[in-house]
């Protein structure tokens, strides 16, 4: 049993703690399981026996980093909504910081668990967008389909098409997935 | 310069297989460059000088293991061409080994080269299938257009959402790319 607060917890405050502050002041590539743990106060062991690897534990402060600490803003309608958030979450998970943590969320996973909390994350904010549209009467796609055709395309792009990223692309995503489409052309 | 088919080439080629093989003999976690370039008949130096490290060597082994080996098929008309391949890459892609190779591509990549080539091998196959599907005098969607409705779709779950992964879900990905959408429903 691990209790809130505990012993664990201070742990991997501690730890977490230690791998984003050497990240700044050495580098990514230069984290090593012993440096982190003398700068954590702990052994080395200890995070092994925690995170098995160097890998996991930065797939973990990876996730932690990517969690949103704050809501989605409201601006009263679905479609401004979405669009701020799509343009919000473009901007943070393009950037180099945004790509690194995405990486390393996706690389020490083994069993997924962390990539799917990344999902999670985004799934969270735009289910909150829906249902605040909902509550005003406003008709609404469901969420795996904003999550194909907003969430989706935006992070194809930035891990494997860089070319054309860019707002109005976010806002184009948005319109889309909230207006009828056109019959294909062509 | 490189010349094609010159020692350049060679080493390349063996040090490739040497990966493939030990991949199967030894299992991936215990590849080291020294391992490799014992097996490949090369010098350690000679893969730190070509490949920088075993994660960038890894990535492009990867990148060629992703490399589709046949044209799609052709069935007569884009929806069937279409939806063929959708299934086929799906399969492929979300296959322990699809997985595996594009966690590799997509790591060792620092200038996002390989996860690039392997955007463009899918581009290239969708496009031979809609310049097919335009001389019989098809309507088609625009290239940009089927990789965001349907190839970043299969991707992101992939890696991201693996619930709901399956032949029914890319089947409709492109039946919903091919026809002119309903109304967003509440």
């Amino acid at each position: 049993m691990v209790r809130p607060g505990g012993r664990s917890a201070r742990v991997q405050a501690s730890v977490h703690a230690a791998v984003r502050e050497l990240m700044s002041e050495v580098g990514r590539d230069a984290l090593t399981v012993p440096l982190v743990a003398q700068h954590a106060g702990v052994t080395p062991s200890t995070i092994y026996r925690r995170w098995g690897n160097l890998q996991e534990l930065l797939s973990d402060v990876a996730v932690e980093r990517l969690r949103p600490d704050t809501a989605p803003e409201a601006h009263g309608t679905l479609a401004s909504d979405l669009t701020a958030w799509a343009e919000q979450f473009l901007d943070e998970m393009a950037s180099p910081a945004g790509r690194a943590y995405t990486r390393d969320a996706l690389l020490g996973d083994p069993d997924g668990s962390n990539a799917g909390q990344c999902s999670a994350y985004a799934a969270d904010q735009i289910n909150l967008i829906l249902s605040r549209a909902a509550e005003r009467g406003e008709k609404t796609p469901g969420i795996e389909t904003v999550i194909d055709r907003v969430v989706a395309p935006l992070m194809y792009r930035i891990l494997f098409r860089p070319d054309r990223l860019d707002a109005a692309y976010a806002r184009r995503l948005v319109a889309e997935v909230l207006r009828p489409a056109q019959p294909v052309t062509s």
